[in-house]
């Protein structure tokens, strides 16, 4: 057993959700006390970084409800239990830029928010980026927007480029970019 | 208003824990029909990228109870309501790793998972490392680890190193050693 391990004493679901499971941990904490640790489950979740013939990344402006405003990010979504990560990756790409690829590179996977919820998101890299069908989900609104490497880290400045998955692929373009050039 | 708006119709609280508070909003769509949206509120949180002088990365090793193991990041920390960022950060710092730093730059700010939460990490860099005093909180339970940036991108290749603000905070490392080199 791990010296920083904290062992579940109680477990109690709070809420089943559609996107989430919350649950409440009584929990054993090394130094034999005890302590609860608030647990959001989450199916893990998929992202596409998908660069065009014309060297633009593939965004989608969206309203995120919990920021109660509209950013713009990657493409991504939910994974269903069970389903493969990479699938998923391509028809969100295709549900909701209308971008198909001919193939995907995994770039990497992370955890979101660790503390407290245990999402993990699978990064890919769209090989062969072609048009496709733009087919967004029926409870889904988005638009697609495409910028350039630049124009996309000035909305990271100004605020609109704003989450986990979309900061992380750029840096990992802009590294790549500058070790070629 | 945004086309893309989503109109909250009725807010119900689910869940209100020390670390998040859980809500249930029933919202209008664009296009008229209702849905719900599962929402975590959480106060956001502050991360720091150290390094020491001989060149190594300041991570803490941690047991995190949503994904029932340790993993590997970069000292971190819960903002208290109204809190700097920039004060909070230094002070986790000392207090996980026993470092101290004269000044923090700003990195980069984002929201770990905007599809379910509303937390913001603002992602620090230390300037001026020096030892100070260990003291972590006393349900906290975390070891110090120093790596390289090679080493680091090997635990995270591993598995090891696995969250979102830390594997963001390595290719902005390696970003500008490619920059430099």
């Amino acid at each position: 057993m791990s010296r920083l391990e904290e062992k579940t004493i109680h477990r109690r679901t709070i809420f089943e959700g559609r996107v989430i499971r919350v649950e409440l941990d009584e929990v054993g904490l090394p130094n034999g006390k005890t302590s609860t640790r608030e647990l959001v489950r989450h199916s893990g979740a998929v992202s596409v970084l998908a660069v065009t013939g014309e060297g633009k990344i593939v965004l989608v402006r969206q309203y995120r409800k919990p920021l109660e405003k509209e950013i713009l990010e990657l493409p991504a979504g939910k994974l269903e239990p069970g389903e493969d990560p990479a699938d998923c990756a391509l028809r969100e790409l295709e549900e909701e830029t209308g971008y198909r690829a001919a193939e995907l590179t995994h770039l990497v996977s992370f955890y979101t928010s660790p503390g407290f919820a245990d999402e993990l998101l699978h990064l890919y890299e769209a090989q062969g980026v072609s048009e496709g069908t733009f087919r967004p989900d029926e409870d889904e609104f988005v638009e697609r927007v495409e910028l350039t490497l630049e124009e996309a880290f000035d909305r990271m400045k100004s605020g609109e480029i704003c989450d986990a998955k979309t900061v992380t692929a750029l840096y990992i373009l802009q590294g790549r970019e500058q070790s070629i050039g």
